[in-house]
């Protein structure tokens, strides 16, 4: 392997980098692998990234960083797109637009009137909105102000067939330690697509956009390059969707237990969303080389 | 046939009723014949939809409205509920509750600061948001102050599985007459359920809970009982799952080529979902009383 997609869940727990970690990506880099920083995450950009790999002891410059953020930005330069984007999304994404000479417009609050609480006096959004006409893609990533009115909106520009539509990723909620739930980006995407009867092309894991760049931007190559990360459903998913080895890490998100239960599924689908390798942690990996 | 319930798609569209309508329901009810209009909105109480109906000359009285506003209330207090409801809803919901004395929280706006538009200040929900532990319920209908503070509170609500979990519909979008796309319930249920990993208990059509309320407080008996309704997912199904005839109205959402394909579908459940008559108009059947 020369080279390593990694899940950024690997690496860190609530802000803290996984002992070990740190020193085993310094051993592989001096081996001359290339490493690449592969998140889920629309709410950062590159930079952010790449500090937050770097202050944590990671080896990491923007070029190592594959974001949702920014691969969907890239995804639309790529194609020539010339039309603006009605965004369901962040000031990170919108950051990464800007970046590539992207429009947009749909960033912050855009809520109904506190007093408008019947459905009444929403429906009149049907009759007194007009959509944008320069609007030809709905991208949906992690929108904190997600609200009813961006629900009509995104649904009646994502139900026009002739509208791209993109979503950064389908992760459902967000790993966290305690009891207090915290909905993830595919959560706010159902909100469109279900309204908008049509499913989202994924910029992120477990889709192929990301490896796609690395491919034609860095000159990875399948049969060379190994993804690794903690969660079945994107890390090692997106292993197998673009014909790469996969590794899972039992630090995280999904057990030895969960990879059985794929094993033994009944969806032929599921059964292929098996990793090659396991390994306990990251850092074992460090102290192997 | 003794008793009829209707799916209220079958009387009126866009705030018209469908000529003929009126005069057919009339004739059915000078006939002796128990008629209940059956709705699936949770943003109009009973007196809201019987009013309504009065209005466009349908027979109604409060009595003869079953909406899942009032069902859900009646649920709780069949069951002698005597926690709290976190509640994603809308006034006529909350007026619902209150007829029945069930408490609840969480009506009306609740937003992220327009100015916490990264996904880091959101997150401070998971640290400083307590959950209330007088809630034993979450209860979502439709709210057009979705936001991403309800979603974090319903979603933790729900997840705890010594909660009842409870939705007025899930219809995935409101029948409109032009390209702008209204989201139903079932996207807003959508935000909840995806983190919250759990089903709701679903109170209106397709479900039974209506029925079965029908049932025991008014005394209709299933072998004497027709649904009618425009709606295959909701009306035709709920007949279905409530064992009761069922008759489809060409007027509406479904047509017969919808019906065709159920009946060839693959999914056992869905064959199931076919009418057991159809009708060009609910008006026609005036014709031939």
């Amino acid at each position: 392997m020369t080279s390593i997609t990694l899940g950024t869940g690997v690496l860190w727990h609530g802000g803290k980098a996984i002992p070990g970690c740190p020193e085993a990506l310094q051993k592989l880099k001096e081996l001359g692998k290339k490493i690449f920083y592969v998140t889920n995450n629309s709410s950062k950009t590159r930079a952010q990234v790449a500090d937050k790999c770097r202050n944590m002891g990671f080896p990491a410059d923007l070029e190592n960083v594959v974001c949702t953020a920014h691969i969907s930005a890239l995804y639309l330069k790529n194609m020539n797109f010339t039309g603006k984007v009605y965004m369901v999304g962040n000031s990170s994404m919108a950051a990464a637009l800007d970046e590539l000479g992207i429009r947009y417009e749909g960033i912050g609050p855009d809520v109904v009137a506190a007093s408008e609480a019947s459905f009444d006096s929403v429906a009149k959004y049907q009759t007194e909105w007009k959509p944008n006409p320069e609007v030809r893609c709905v991208l949906v990533g992690f929108d904190p102000h997600i609200s009813y009115v961006k629900m009509i909106k995104a649904a009646t520009y994502a139900s026009n067939k002739n509208n791209l539509f993109l979503a950064t990723n389908e992760d459902p909620f967000l790993p966290t330690q305690d009891s207090v739930v915290i909905p993830g980006t595919g959560s706010i995407v159902a909100t469109v697509k279900i309204p908008a009867r049509r499913e989202p092309h994924i910029m992120g894991k477990p889709g192929t956009a990301m490896f796609d760049m690395l491919h034609e931007v860095h000159g990875l190559q399948a049969e060379k390059t190994i993804m690794v990360g903690d969660s079945l459903k994107t890390d090692i998913a997106m292993g197998v969707n673009c014909g790469i080895k996969s590794m899972l890490v039992l630090t995280g998100v999904d057990d030895l237990r969960r990879v059985e239960e794929n094993q033994n599924s009944d969806d032929p689908h599921c059964r292929q969303v098996v990793p090659d390798y396991y390994i306990d942690s990251f850092a074992t990996l460090g102290e192997y080389i």
